[in-house]
């Protein structure tokens, strides 16, 4: 039924036996069968599904006030004033919207009218919302469509990733050379009469593949926009908040010396309501307002959604959250070595905190994408009540980023199940080899896995 | 404080002087020190400022689940068939959204991708959202601009304004005049090269000055639109859920033969609540899911929206607030035409239901804009502590739409009030003119009125 009236573009997990989920708490959902599954998916549900103090500062609010920000109130200053208070101190101004797409729309308005430039780069894969004009910076999305034609001020960069793009692990400086092609592709963007209003880069590449790029490769990339007179759009929608462990903010891991010009943030700020934010600097906002435009938003920042953007804040901080996600995130990128020491499809494993990727190839030279695998192994975890999401370009790396009260023993579950299905599934393959070749393929389709050459060869060797 | 970290582009309601509210019940809004004010304006609060069932329909869904729409959930069947069941039958398919914007920006992608077209025909002074795509077919936002450019592939057709538009009241046909617009605009188009992909238009101007088109103007541009390949975008985002009294939707207003291609929702959707929507057929939706793009909205839909957006359409049904809409805009529309009798400031009203609109002019014959006298009442009102907000391109029209709750005792208050601020007015002035004419400025800058020469004939005559 919910397909009857919902539209068709939209897809849900698991689409051929879709779960009907009643209610959530902490990192765990429950099906209206009573089944809990445990969600190392939902990075919406930042500190936990129903967070009672978030449920309760909400509705507080709810009852009292809920209006536009066309008067005074003090929970929009306190809010503006915590999330400042966790940015370096140029970034002071706040526009609260919406949506992450919002945030990254309004922050294109920025950088268009601050610079008076009309160009965008964009990496690779990267995805940064649904609105048209981020439909136009996000390859992601509109290499899915059929008659994709990419706008002539989008510029398209290399994804700063040391495991599949041009630059690896090995490359001397990898930072330095996926800067350069920044440089390269300003330096092309101008002979052809382009001007750069700005660069934006999630700051760790979540859809694109979980990608964590090399330290010190936003402080070039800064340098050769800003040279070029653009900005430094840092996209934290997906990575803020105290996930990656070690800092609140993503962008952080490049190093103290970097501070972009304009951080948007979305999904966590809310645990699942409908806000989000765009931080810049006093003189982009100035120069904001010069143009003449008011911009006015209905619904963003008004009492409930800084209400409850202020719970999220004060339970980050009571439970350390941020704390727990570096724990926890190191513990399970301990198991997932040693998963990567045992399975040879295990290709790569990268993560900050509580936001992790495992990419699995077919071929550990050739990186042979194990996209079928992936979808295999996401299947059959859901089969134990586990849910995880496949992404990356050739959707062949495994996503966790759960909920930030993520614990070990949940850890020890999810990669011992991974563990399982990885070992039951070769298990199957060298029990077909034994018989037939036309045994295999059979065992190929049901499975719906489309094994090439290499994995075959990897199988007969096992 | 607020001003320090809330963006400078984004501006409070009397910004010499704002107010703090601090909570709101019904119609009624209280600052800090506890005065009541009555709400005249907040369109958003429809039901009523922190109306009892929303907030536990909210808080109760809060608790148990509020996650996106990657699973199951009945509320979002639910919600989907109410909303279907208020629109003309082909009208099936709903994508749900946070706001007014990404659901305008949603209604340009479906009809880009459905027509294969890229032109807009917009109208004067519209306003349809603050994303870049809508400011791009917003004049109300894009004549703000000091460096405007008005993009290529927007075409912007005449108000159907029957007071201050080019074809009025008197005009044997103006719905066909106006339409006739559209369609030179499209055969233009077509001349360039052009093709429409849709006409975008409010059911009633809101910003644009409370405009009420005439009746047949929709069926004759969907005409002509439909005949170059384009859409029909019906915006309800201010107008919608029973406002205009006789119908639920605006658009129903034009008469029962005329059905848009897009429906788009926003404001009273939930009460405050950031949701919205956009309705449109199978046919159109079905061709926006073969462009090979998937459509994804982290909060759209989710369980605490759907919980809401019901919640609010089981009060208006309840409380008959379409009826009472219907009966105290009625009332408003006869105490408001014996104003027009007694003050020759009031050049017309206009109304449906409780969307209704007060266009002050200097001169009934030249229609000189009274903004400043405009500016100058809803200050005094703030002072009786009444909330009236102006718009219009002139910002000389009052403008009602006030929750829909509203009684006709608020009625006799607000009417009272501004009857006393425009006897007021003249008679200070007269006294004024009793004396010096330096003494008439004296008196002007203090008002912050900029009295011109027929104004000033007018007060000589009274």
């Amino acid at each position: 039924l919910q397909f009857l009236y919902k539209a068709p573009s939209c897809k849900v997990f698991f689409s051929h036996d879709p779960i009907k989920i009643v209610r959530a708490k902490g990192q765990y959902m429950y099906d209206e069968n009573g089944n809990q599954y445990l969600d190392c998916i939902n990075n919406v549900a930042h500190v936990g599904h129903s967070h009672p103090i978030v449920v309760k500062a909400g509705a507080k609010q709810m009852e009292l006030l809920n209006t536009n920000s066309r008067f005074l109130h003090d929970n929009l200053v306190q809010y503006a004033q915590r999330l400042q208070a966790t940015l370096p101190e140029k970034l002071s101004v706040c526009y609260f919207v919406n949506s992450g797409s919002e945030a990254n729309d309004l922050a294109l308005r920025l950088a268009w009218q601050y610079t008076g430039h009309k160009d965008i780069i964009t990496l690779e894969n990267a995805y940064h919302g649904h609105v048209s004009s981020l439909i136009n910076i996000s390859p992601y999305k509109f290499h899915q469509l059929s008659n994709a034609e990419q706008s002539k001020s989008v510029h398209v960069a290399l994804s700063p990733d040391v495991y599949r793009g041009i630059y690896k692990k090995d490359h001397p400086d990898p930072a330095t050379a996926y800067a350069d092609d920044v440089k390269n592709l300003i330096h092309k963007a101008h002979e052809n009469g382009h001007k750069i209003a700005a660069f934006i880069a999630e700051s760790l590449q979540s859809c694109g593949g979980q990608v964590i790029p090399p330290a010190g490769y936003f402080q070039k990339v800064a340098q050769h926009v800003h040279k070029a007179g653009g900005l430094f759009i840092a996209d934290e929608v997906q990575v803020g908040f105290g996930r990656v462990g070690t800092h609140f903010w993503a962008f952080q891991l490049q190093g103290e010396d970097f501070v972009p010009d304009i951080v948007t943030m979305g999904k966590p700020i809310g645990n699942g309501h409908p806000i989000s934010c765009v931080v810049t600097t006093r003189e982009i906002a100035e120069a904001f307002r010069n143009s003449g435009m008011e911009y006015f938003n209905t619904f963003g920042g008004n009492p409930v959604s800084c209400a409850i953007g202020l719970a999220v804040l004060d339970v980050i901080e009571k439970e350390d959250l941020q704390g727990n996600a570096l724990r926890v995130g190191r513990y399970l990128m301990q198991l997932l070595e040693q998963l990567k020491e045992k399975h040879p499809l295990v290709g790569d494993i990268r993560g900050c905190g509580l936001f992790v990727g495992v990419e699995l190839v077919r071929d550990r030279v050739k990186l042979t994408p194990a996209t079928a695998e992936c979808q295999d192994i996401i299947y059959k975890l859901k089969e134990q009540h586990i849910l995880l999401s496949a992404d990356g370009p050739h959707r062949n790396v495994l996503k966790l980023k759960p909920p930030m009260c993520f614990s070990e023993e949940d850890v020890d579950l999810v990669v011992e199940k991974i563990d399982q299905i990885l070992t039951g599934t070769l298990k199957t393959l060298c029990v077909c080899l034994k018989s037939s070749r036309n045994h295999i393929f059979v065992f190929i389709i049901q499975n719906a896995f489309s094994i090439h050459f290499d994995a075959y060869l990897f199988v007969c060797r096992c």
